[in-house]
């Protein structure tokens, strides 16, 4: 009974991890979406973290526009680390797929942090967006630190 | 007179791609970038594909949440051609920086399909959400047939 147990909830893992595959053709189809999702977020990030360090001034309209597409961004790469994902272009640890629960609970931690974000950032109050940001930049450390190699 | 004339529409034309080009630090960030924008577009977009193909089946809830982040995604590549980026890793012909207007139509004319695209696939109508994907479809080959090397 136990086997046969076992087998069912080894059989329903594998079920959702072709569901979440089944979205890229190829594994690499999977990386390169992935990849691409965290660089375009990467990128608008990088210029929020510009106006907290005071490289270029404050700026309501851009820190929301920067941060909405931020927030949209952290939704995607994570249905992309489906299995056979783990080889090939890519700097993502084994411990993605060892560790899963918590690689699930960072990615969660991280979109929730960003919808936080966006809306600091939409009440145009530079110390409410400076520390929002301080909170969604930690998730990406952190989950940067465990998951991915350098 | 003439001269200066010349002389101060060249310096705001340096001016605005330099302002463009400002928000990326290297070239190669800003070719990163808009390629990585049009990967993330590209696989939502077939997703949709495969919906109007009858590869999958018509599901308006994945369609809206498709089309959404096409219509997001269309946004973001425009500002990362900039002065500079049109050698390297790319396959963006001259005809880019060259023909600016005709780009920046095409340009446009995507980012307006996509928005009646999103329109259409939230009424949850497949015939409506089939023809405005024609529609958008038809502005990636058209830009991509003039712009982009094969």
């Amino acid at each position: 009974m136990k086997k046969l147990l076992l087998s069912l909830i080894t059989l329903g893992a594998v079920t959702i991890s072709f569901s979440a595959s089944a979205q890229f053709a190829k594994p690499e189809d999977a990386i390169k979406y992935r990849k691409s999702a965290l660089t375009v977020m990467g990128t608008h990030n990088a210029r929020l973290a510009a106006m907290v360090n005071g490289k270029v001034p404050f700026d309501a309209k851009s820190a929301a526009e920067n941060a909405e597409i931020v927030a949209d961004m952290a939704k995607l790469p994570w249905a992309a680390f489906g299995e056979g994902t783990d080889t090939g272009d890519t700097k993502a640890k084994p411990e993605v797929w060892k560790q899963s629960a918590k690689f699930k609970e960072a990615a969660d931690k991280l979109q929730a942090e960003t919808v936080k974000l966006l809306a600091a950032s939409k009440t145009g109050k530079e110390d409410a967006f400076k520390t929002a940001f301080s909170a969604t930049a930690g998730a990406c450390k952190s989950c940067h630190d465990d998951f991915r190699a350098k």
